[in-house]
């Protein structure tokens, strides 16, 4: 069955993952005692690993030793294993042969490095940043707090959005022109996105240059700085199928060479003395410490096996999964999905919705509860964004990738039809602002060592541990 | 044969690792075409995975899903796992009931973020912190930009050392108060400490809180902020025989409660208006973004190991291990072993020296090449001790610990001896600052995928990657 030839409305049941996942089989207690294949709609908060980077990162392991500066056969082993990792992860998002390619922790990590990279005005005032409403908090707060950012509300169409940035930007060329457009190549709220050579041509017409949001991006679509044009790239290994503590920074070097590292310390520095500092050039600059080497190693391995992917393939079977998913959350009574954008095209498989009379955290307690199915609920740390659309009490989002099947959305589609059928089947209550059912009968993971499950699902207005909405 | 009644001079040839490492018998090729059993003396900087480490990263990976807002099951044995690891890696250090345990990236990324916490002065002028000379930079640096740090150049004696500390403290106490002190828990260089109690002791009366370096004490010795009395305790993952990128900050609320987070975006924040921003307080305010719950879930299962083991057996084998290796070294003709303090007492296994006439890249790349051994060269980002100790042009050094078997030590003294009486065997080169073997036969290993060695060796004054000397 190819995806590519399903209608609108056909089911996905036959739809197989187009790569394994570690984990992908893992079967989950349901609150009526029976067990399930665990259906992980949440890969667009953290993906599982590809077994293909948890057999490179078993391979690895023995090899692994202190890097750059320990002398033994193993360090230098795991030195070029490191570099290597970094010129994969670069070739991987069509790096530029000057581009350098920092190992960061992850996308949050990424945006706040080169927040601190943004050149100084002329007369020593912070560097201007343009950033939409539309963003993850990731991508808002360092420019916020390390720049001069300009928070732009977003149209409701492509369209007029693409002007308010082009009429932002040249009302500030005249005077103080901004450096930076910072966008989401894929909002982490819907999966839609801007198209990225529209805005790279307007941001340099400009003179500011482009630093795209990867993390939902990178993922699920090839990207390429060289044939976008696009000047900076930041992306997460944990949302690639590789949640080993590493990801990433690409893009053009003199903002880099020049910008402050905001981590001090061992492998940053040229020279110390006691009363001053001379810091590297290059990715040691800002890698400051002892790197994540397996992190490293594992993030390019994912980027080596996604690029072994048709990329058709990967649009065509998420492309499937999604207006599955979509058109089968529309068609249930109640179900409302949410858009950014009415002229959007291609969005990445990533899907909010609303249930009218359930609160969202509910729902995504349900979902696990009765049918084992994980989703996130929520403001999803968009809190702008949800404002605006008129959702400030949450909602709920699913969300594909290459390791899901799609069983995981007929499910979904089915559960969420039950809801609003029936109702939920057990009981729940909020718990200090969390959704929690009844007496869970729920058992941990045997072999796990754990005493208890936490739980994560919070009541509309409580997010204790994420992202709290605002007071209204 | 019990390592504890070894004399001074007799071989440990018999004494076995305490714990399996992964990779601990891994062969390496040497130049002359055989192979033998990698001999890793480079733990200090980073220590490969405890076999316990490695297996229980096998056994969560299948549970790994997204923490703290997805709600799916596995989400929520996710985020158990990651407050259960966290908690498990605080109380191996004794946190007391109203510390936070912060997982940060490593050691280095737990100081920054330290530095940005440590209360301004009441006029408003940044908080003063005092450090010593004999720091490695990661506890140099981000006091030297993020505080008023002063630099204190210490005696040749702990007890000439702890007066200058005291009288340091007591000349601002009237004035301006140093707010911390920030101490190594045990030289990188040396392995030498300071007495932590009078440390904790004098610093308080003063009004100054300790922080302490733990990156080269918590893989040796056994530290419990509650019974110290010491504020603050950093440490790495990967020095900790948990190489996944995760490191750990513990220590008192207040300040971390009220500092400002150095990573901004998900998760760190409470409320997020395009205008402005409520931090979260508790460990969520400085974890922006999807955090590393397999790095932590490692360095957990490592503390978990480490506290398996008798204390005092882990201070007898590695007693062992550095005693010979001191005396082994210090009998060969033109070897000198450095030394911080004439009456440090329970040094940890870190040993560095230097060999007259022998550039220290020089023998790094002979111990690797011509006998199996990883050793690090240089000055070890610990510029301003080295330069104070009259180690400018750098030296090597070896340490051991839990991982390591009483041959390698063996082997590294004879290797060493042979340098001396016979020289080296192959030709070396130096290619772009770096000590590189002419012509070098020595294979990759078998399926890593790699093009080549990286070498790591540099010549005295041409640190490339990682820390320069000083320019004389």
């Amino acid at each position: 069955m190819s995806a590519t030839t399903l209608t609108r409305d056909a089911a996905v049941t036959d739809v197989a993952p187009l790569r394994p996942v570690v984990g992908g089989g893992t079967l989950v207690p349901l609150v009526d005692g029976t067990r399930v294949s665990y259906a992980n709609l949440d890969v667009a908060a953290s993906a599982p690993a590809l077994q293909a980077v948890a057999d490179r990162v078993t391979q690895v392991l023995p090899l692994y030793a202190s890097v750059h500066r320990g002398a033994g056969y193993l360090s230098q082993v795991s030195t070029a294993l490191y570099e290597t990792a970094r010129r994969t992860i670069g070739a991987f998002v069509g790096a530029r042969e000057d581009d350098l390619t920092l190992i960061t922790r992850n996308t949050t990590d990424s945006l706040n490095l080169l927040a601190g990279c943004v050149p100084a005005q002329p007369d020593g005032e912070p560097g201007r940043v343009l950033v939409l409403d539309v963003e993850h908090h990731a991508n808002l707060l360092p420019w916020q707090r390390g720049t001069d950012a300009t928070v732009l509300t977003g149209g409701s169409t492509v369209a007029e959005t693409l002007a308010q940035i082009r009429e932002e930007l040249a009302d500030a060329a005249a005077g103080r022109p901004f450096a930076l457009l910072a966008l989401t190549g894929a909002s982490n709220v819907t999966g839609e996105s801007l198209p990225v050579g529209e805005i790279v041509a307007i941001a340099h017409e400009f003179g500011a240059r482009v630093l795209l949001d990867g993390a939902q991006l990178v993922p699920h679509r090839r990207i390429s700085l060289e044939s976008t044009g696009v000047d900076y790239l930041a992306f997460s290994g944990h949302k690639t199928y590789a949640p080993f503590g590493a990801g990433a920074l690409v893009g053009r070097r003199d903002w880099l060479d020049a910008g402050t590292p905001y981590l001090a310390g061992g492998g940053a520095v040229r020279r110390v003395r006691v009363a001053g500092t001379d810091w590297h050039e290059g990715p040691a600059r800002h890698e400051a410490g002892s790197p994540n080497v397996i992190g490293a190693v594992a993030l390019a391995a994912a980027c080596e096996e996604l690029a072994a992917l048709d990329p058709a393939d990967v649009v065509a079977h998420e492309n499937a999964l999604r207006r599955r998913l979509v058109s089968g959350l529309e068609a249930i009574d109640r179900v409302e999905v949410v858009r950014v954008w009415a002229d959007a095209v291609d969005p990445v498989g990533v899907v909010t919705f609303t249930v009218t009379g359930y609160d969202p955290g509910l729902v995504a307690a349900y979902l696990s509860a009765e049918h084992g199915i994980g989703v996130r609920d929520g403001r999803f740390c968009a809190h702008p964004l949800l404002g605006r659309l008129g959702f400030d009490a949450g909602a709920v989002r699913a969300s594909v990738g290459v390791g899901t099947a799609g069983e995981e959305v007929e499910r979904l589609i089915a559960a969420v039809g039950r809801l609003v059928a029936e109702g939920p089947q057990a009981g729940y209550d909020v718990v200090d602002g969390l959704w929690v059912v009844t007496d869970d009968p729920r058992p941990v993971p045997e072999g796990s060592g754990l005493a208890g499950l936490l739980s994560t699902a919070a009541l509309g207005f409580d997010e204790d541990f994420g992202c709290l909405p605002d007071e209204v």
